[in-house]
């Protein structure tokens, strides 16, 4: 996409209402300076991201910023002066679980490692701890091994209202379970018509499914390796099977694209984050959960009790 | 304690070591101005809040904010300055587990209802979803009221390497319990030394407890029911109940007293936060935590392998 990246910092908005905003002029597509409240939703992410039959993992370029006409900073301050709404709007999705609706989200993070998931969580999901619902699928253990690959995902299903956050997925068992042949062919082949089932019926329960796949380039992974080699507080993040798993990269990247072929549904849409940027790719995720959630049109739940009668029992209290 | 609230805010420091950084200068306890830099560490709240022998639960003013001397504005201000070291902290305690380390943190909390428990999950542990550990214990289901009271405790108790949190807690079962003799006093009666026989094997495997109660004042709790009563956004907070339990206020206050008297160990300390003000409530806790963590010492582990011949390896990937 190359957008240009202007460096002036914007200016103040100084109205009361627009107190500690900042706006900011950036060239829209034709070009023309545009004003942009980063505090107003943005929108438009998930019509960017999520993908189309026919789309090509090998032609999609991992540095682009789709949707987003602003620098590093810019997209920094996108994503803290969403984090009120992000809030509010989980409150509410909450809320209405109290009242008995079945709601819920779920968003589905996968990635080659150091593609940014860990960061997906601390930027993202540090939200609301009560509401959130996050679980990291690490390689399984042997009673998740003694069961069906979808059993240990099914435990981690959000409850109603609930924002569940999956960090790796059943995925992981059609791509490293695909590329290292962790299981017979005969098995692996038949997940993706399994996942498909399994993702339509936790989407017909009420919960609507987010999934991302975080992708960035070969050469991104070699400098985020090296980086944590160069820096003894990274030392611990890294795997010499890392390396060993770049030989390969091109098979997962074709295990990649056959999971987002096979398995993108209208239920349960695959989008692809370019994520060579990590200040990009952070800001797409929480705006395409954002989306979401605001296409759910959540309100307050009415009481369910008599207000004016509860004020004069409070007052006698 | 009444500290006198000033208004002005401070004037911003230009250094670049302090670019952003807020300076302000404030009384200290000989009325002295003193400037104070935010986003250094504070210090102090566990001297102040952990209770000794002989505490006076009565005694204590819920609207005070001891070990600070600023207003709202600096609470505020110091809890946002804490984030990126709390961060860190917690950071280098999940690093440490993946090198063997068992060390854990697991926050207790406490309080009447109202009483802010829900804005420390908000405010304070919202942060790092991957590890934190968060509960919420609610009435026990049937199947947790058929094993010992413990047995739902021990299970969410925090990994190597976690910050567990737990909003509500095993208390529940000498307080409500107690309160309304929900089981045989000859029953509710042993807890206290079952609970400090459990919270010492806990701590003894590496895990530091720190036991905060969320204080706030009959009157401060009439305002917050009234204000759930006042906003459609507030009523499905709003349970009838609780204007019922406010008749059980001094028996409550009894029961937390018993709990603090006779289960306020050396390894697993009893705070009690005044809880009027949420913006101090909201800070006491996450600086307790903090100092915490910082008397962990806690360092990054050595690479486990070569790394210039991983350097070697990852330049020819």
């Amino acid at each position: 996409m190359g957008k240009k990246h202007k460096k002036d910092k914007g200016k103040k908005s100084t109205t009361k209402a627009g107190k500690g905003r900042v706006n900011k002029e950036i060239p829209n597509e034709d070009g023309q300076l545009v004003e942009v409240d980063f505090a107003k939703p943005l929108g438009g992410f998930t019509d960017e991201l999520r993908i189309e039959k026919g789309f090509s993992l090998a032609e999609f370029d991992p540095s682009s910023t789709p949707g987003f006409a602003g620098d590093k900073d810019d997209g920094k301050q996108a994503l803290a002066a969403a984090k009120d709404e992000f809030s509010d709007l989980l409150e509410r999705l909450h809320a209405g679980s109290t009242a008995g609706s079945q709601d819920a989200i779920l968003l589905v993070v996968q990635g080659m490692d150091t593609s940014g998931k860990g960061g997906i969580m601390r930027h993202v999901v540090s939200i609301n701890p009560q509401n959130v619902n996050a679980t990291a699928f690490k390689a399984p253990s042997k009673e998740e091994q003694a069961h069906d690959f979808l059993w240990r995902i099914e435990k981690a299903l959000p409850e109603p209202g609930q924002f569940g956050v999956f960090d790796r997925s059943h995925y992981e068992d059609v791509l490293i379970v695909r590329v290292h042949d962790l299981v017979p062919e005969e098995e692996w082949s038949t997940r993706y018509a399994k996942i498909n089932a399994f993702e339509r019926r936790v989407a017909g329960s009420g919960t609507t499914i987010i999934k991302v796949m975080m992708h960035i380039s070969k050469d991104e992974q070699k400098e985020r390796l090296q980086e944590r080699l160069d820096r003894p507080d990274k030392y611990y993040k890294y795997n010499p099977g890392d390396v060993d798993e770049r030989q390969y990269w091109d098979a997962y990247m074709e295990a990649y694209q056959v999971a987002l072929d096979k398995c993108s549904t209208v239920k349960a849409p695959w989008h692809v984050i370019p994520a060579d940027r990590k200040w990009y790719a952070r800001l797409a995720v929480q705006q395409l959960v954002l989306e979401a959630l605001r296409g759910m049109r959540l309100e307050w739940p009415a009481a369910d009790f008599d207000v004016e009668a509860e004020k004069a029992r409070l007052a006698d209290s």
